[in-house]
């Protein structure tokens, strides 16, 4: 029974803070009573400013898959070409998912150590003369690799080829912890879910859709009904859904909303950005490499660690759980044993991170992980000014984290 | 601000029970950790105890409508015909759904106030010689109108009709209050919930698969994913899951699962069927009408009450939430504002019945309501010696409640 | 393993509202951290404005024995002579404490049937010509009895005896459910607990303090530390204890002052005034005798009821609990056995009043008790037309319930 | 509004853990019901295991001041003399409150920066020809200070002077952090609390009796009431209380007391020690003072360390509230702004005592303090190679942490 607080380090679900927790331990109400329209239309109202769309949003009982298939379900129709980045091993899924729903999954291959690149997209996109293509599939950070993909500029190389394809942007691990823009950058159908930044337990996913893509719905062919968004449509104008919502979830979301509203979406952007810069200065200062390979593109929400030539991460993870009762993110698929990844998001402040790196640090010692000390220190080095300068009134954007990135 | 607890007597979501809120009240875990493994086969082997099967249990982040398209989405290829019994507004919504899968649902309509007929379902499969239909689906316990369909004698039915059709059940309302057998009533699909008899917030649904119906998924042509049986088939061998599970609805789950244990099943299902008696004692006392017209098929999850002519059981329904702070159920779709309906499941005992009965009681006489007093005094003569003759020790098997039903 | 809710029905501690549980369900605090100056301020704040005092209130993490000791010992010394009226078992008990601290406990005997006797001390007081008794002690509701001591009329016999004596008077399980006015009433101590009509679990108690009773304890030599006045005035002054508080209680007790406010303070002693009259028309419809035999005397809070003769109140007790899972309070000392008290305080409603009579009434029945059926029946008699009045907004305070009492 | 988890690293309250908050977090029980006897025996049952006893312990609901109020109470008369040793801020009150209660207390003064010294009081018994002194007090754990007291020693040394006096020992901070042993150390009254090892909030505390202290409780005259062991016996002898006592505090003992019989005592004991030397190792590192001068009496509960000369410990200690969300302890009386104390205690495990250690070197930094950075590193440099041998089943004692003791 090891003692104190488990560091739950991977890169979602990520730690519920007990503020969440408390408000989900509370009594389910009739979901269909006079009460209940408060509830549901505080949730729906905060994920569209979180979301940052005056459109509709939905909300899904279901893991953030179920948001995926909700999104490609509403919209396609049997057989029709979807365009896919594949930045990493979700990128991956969720073309193989397009696959199973019987839709014609174009795949650009990326090298899983960036974020999508734009410049192929539109490339793709101009040579599909036929307008074959009906939707554009971006995963804007993508999870297992921690890769950042510019949205905005996949929307520019869209406009330049003149293609009509939807963007449909998954959303899922950068929501409220990476600047999100969806009426701004143009997307058609954002895709999250709660286990992230959100900071809740998993169970609820979300579709933010433009009327672009609810115009789409009208004449797409593909058999849905949990996932229609039609359906939701009449009940959520008034706060209600049309079947029974996972109340107590949504309880949780609105103390979410709430928590976001309290510190500002801007000062959880700064927060996750400064956490992010020190665990690289980390990363670094081990002398390890980190996946993202291009610095522009390294997210915000979690850092993928190479392994030396030659050593096992997995093994590394499993020294950290049991020498230190903390837990990090796998590496998925084709670098499966190869990356160990670090959380860095949700409820989260600069002591935490600091245990967490140095519960890494620690691990690496004690796996004979080859590596040189001082990862720590380097990224205390990092947080001790940015917080003297925040505290002195000074903009934590001008300071040298923000030049770090 | 009313002060006290919430009378949430609608035929759920239940009442949650503290141990359960409290039992979600926890930190999440790592989902692909070590520890999970326990946790999430913990849960699908409890389910399968509660279903009464030895195959395969699936768990879906999902409010119950998913399971109902996922017992589908995984059996059918578009077009099947599939037979449908309406006992009521939820057999009719499944079908609804059935259409929107792009499958033919052939319905048998009822009356609305009893369970299915069996005789009219083999009548139906012995008229179908070309073999078009699938699937028979049944709902076991209609919420909407307080009957219980004999599954056993629908299995008989498609038994001495010879046809090959999948048997697929609602137990959404009735599992784990209503005795079930999935595997002895020869039942391929059973599907669920986890916010009636499981006394869980919504958000997690069940499927209860048969060999023949996970044969059947191999050939079946609907398009799925999320729903795919066959990719929770590898993880859940060891207790995990394809995709991030709704980890503190499982912690519910197991929790629920250690009450049910505890309590033990025979005794949940003896003690809904004494609520049930002295409901339908009371309201037989107040001169109303059940609205499931057949003895035997009445619920012992709810009773739906019918109002006397050119009464409103919607303004009835607005008095007891304003004056006692009771939620009781609408009726629905043909029978709205003509019904209201009393849930008496979940975690719940001989007193909380009594103030129900009270609050509708005290309700009928706020709002003008024809009828005579006394149902609660009717409820409270069968109550009572129900208990003395349990505490004396005398099974309750035997009493008189038992004779009521 | 009963299902369903515990029904908590001694007269305190009360059931405790999730919102309070939840409360306390807070990580601690560092009580002498910036942050706790508001939680303690709000929590004296609050405490005022419950008493009706402008005066010192001090908070004990200690059971309400302890608030009766520190009334004592901050304002007497050795030998000193206090007045105490014996209005049932808890009088008693705190005029043994005061004998045990070495005071001269003069105790008028009353008949454990009403509530105290003004008249009866101020004869007292007039005869103390040589003005040995320091203090009249008085208990504002007697748990053990069901009856409630006109305070005023205490106050009104002192003045007139013209005697300086300090009141004290017992506030536990009155507080916040019965008006109580300290200032007004010119009460120099008031004590009181949290497990009642504050609705926190116990583990807090309180003395609200006169300037009378402040210059008091300048002088008065009973040795004493921990509960010492003067101990707590600075601290206090900016909301901070001179010893670590019991911090999850003060949270509590924060949530419970913002619930009181929210109901307002006039509807609680309305509430309980309705349940009180209620549960007495039970009973005299059961033909069962109260206890307290001066109607006007009669609690809100609570109501004793008497066994017919030769039957025992154990057994009876005993029965409810085992058929009906509730726990009513026993007879204490001279009347153990002799009567069961039934609380109607706290976080109540309605609807748990009903389900409470109706296990009382089917108790006696199942114990054998003498007594006539449509006890519950006459309470709903009650109810039902207050609430009816109230939702039509005619103030409850000029129904017949008000009458009633 | 701060992210994340505030690190609450002041020598107590301690963190609570989860487990202990939900415990908490459930309806409270009748303490004069059947169901009780099992909650009250438990608890009375655990603590005297914790305490090293087979005599008996009673349960206040109080804070640890009452429980030393308590000790002397109970076993004194006006005007004994006690013999008090000075080890810091809470001897010094210990010994205000005996004069408050009229005691004599013959002080003897340490130096801040030590246990007590067992030769000193040795010396000062042996003086005492007439037997005025009736007990000898000392603080086991100085959590002012940061020094423990060898309990064993000052046995040996009353008993080379051959003298009755009783021995008081307060093990407020220590207890289930520091072995302690109350039969085999011959302690006559042991005193303890809740907040500290025990992992509660604050709102219990203790006192563990012997024999000879029960015996002198026959002829003590200092009045006392809610104090008195007597009134506690024979309702604890069957697991109850003589007074409400605080139920959802002993549904948390309950929980802890479970808690730590799965991590075991020894292994707690081991990791307070290991969690002690690790942050000695920093402060060193630092170039800082540890408060506490003799090596073999430096906590295992705390560390209090010397500001460097003319620098402020408490605008320090709001530095690192405010840019780390963290509170840590201040000095105390004479030490008042020369030190801080860093608690690492109770509910704590390695990364919790990094993230901590790392917002004490920030905060130097921050705060402008005078240090040498590496503290944090020399800590890790000690945890690492503790739990790489834990790992491998090498008992920890024998380790370098050890020696570093």
């Amino acid at each position: 029974m090891p003692s104190g607080r488990h560091f739950l380090q991977i890169p979602g679900p990520s730690n519920v803070p007990d503020r969440i927790l408390r408000a989900m331990d509370r009594a389910v109400t009739d979901h269909r009573g006079p009460n209940f329209a408060e509830i549901g239309g505080k949730a729906l109202e905060g994920m569209r400013e979180i979301f940052g769309t005056r459109e509709r949003v939905v909300i899904y009982p279901a893991s953030g898959t179920g948001a995926w298939e909700a999104a490609l379900a509403n919209t396609m129709s049997p057989g029709d070409r979807v365009l896919m980045y594949e930045t990493g091993h979700f990128a991956a899924l969720w073309a193989r998912l397009a696959g199973k729903l019987g839709l014609d999954a174009q795949v650009i291959k990326g090298d899983w150590r960036s974020g999508a690149d734009a410049a192929a997209i539109g490339a793709a996109l101009s040579e599909d003369r036929s307008g074959r293509i009906k939707a554009v599939c971006v995963v804007h950070n993508e999870t297992s690799t921690g890769a950042v993909s510019d949205i905005a500029a996949v929307r520019a190389a869209m406009d330049a080829a003149g293609h009509p394809a939807l963007l449909m942007v998954d959303t899922i691990s950068s929501l409220a912890s990476v600047p999100y823009a969806h009426d701004e950058w143009g997307v058609d159908v954002s895709i999250s879910g709660s286990q992230k930044g959100l900071m809740l337990p998993p169970g609820l996913s979300f579709n933010a859709i433009s009327k672009k893509a609810e115009a789409a719905a009208g004449s797409a062919a593909l058999p849905r009904s949990y996932w229609d968004w039609e359906e939701m449509k009449g009940p959520n104008e008034t706060g209600y859904f049309p079947y029974t919502p996972a109340t107590n979830l949504l309880y949780a979301l609105n103390e979410a909303i709430d928590m976001l509203r309290e510190e500002g979406l801007e000062a959880v952007f700064a927060r996750h950005r400064r956490h992010a810069a020190a665990t690289r200065a980390a990363v670094e200062a081990w002398g390890l490499e980190v996946l993202c390979a291009v610095p522009a593109d390294r997210s915000p929400v979690l850092t993928a660690v190479m392994m030396p030539q030659g050593q096992s991460a997995d093994d590394f993870r499993a020294v950290t759980l049991k020498h230190y009762d903390m837990s990090l993110g796998n590496g998925l698929s084709k670098v499966a044993d190869r990356v160990f990844r670090i959380g860095h998001l949700g409820d989260f402040n600069d002591l935490m991170l600091c245990g967490t790196l140095a519960g890494v640090e620690m691990g690496l010692r004690d796996a004979g992980v080859r590596h040189r000390p001082g990862g720590l220190a380097a990224a205390m080095d990092m947080l001790a000014p940015a917080r003297r300068q925040a505290a002195e009134g000074r903009p934590e954007e001008h300071t040298e984290v923000q030049a770090a990135q």
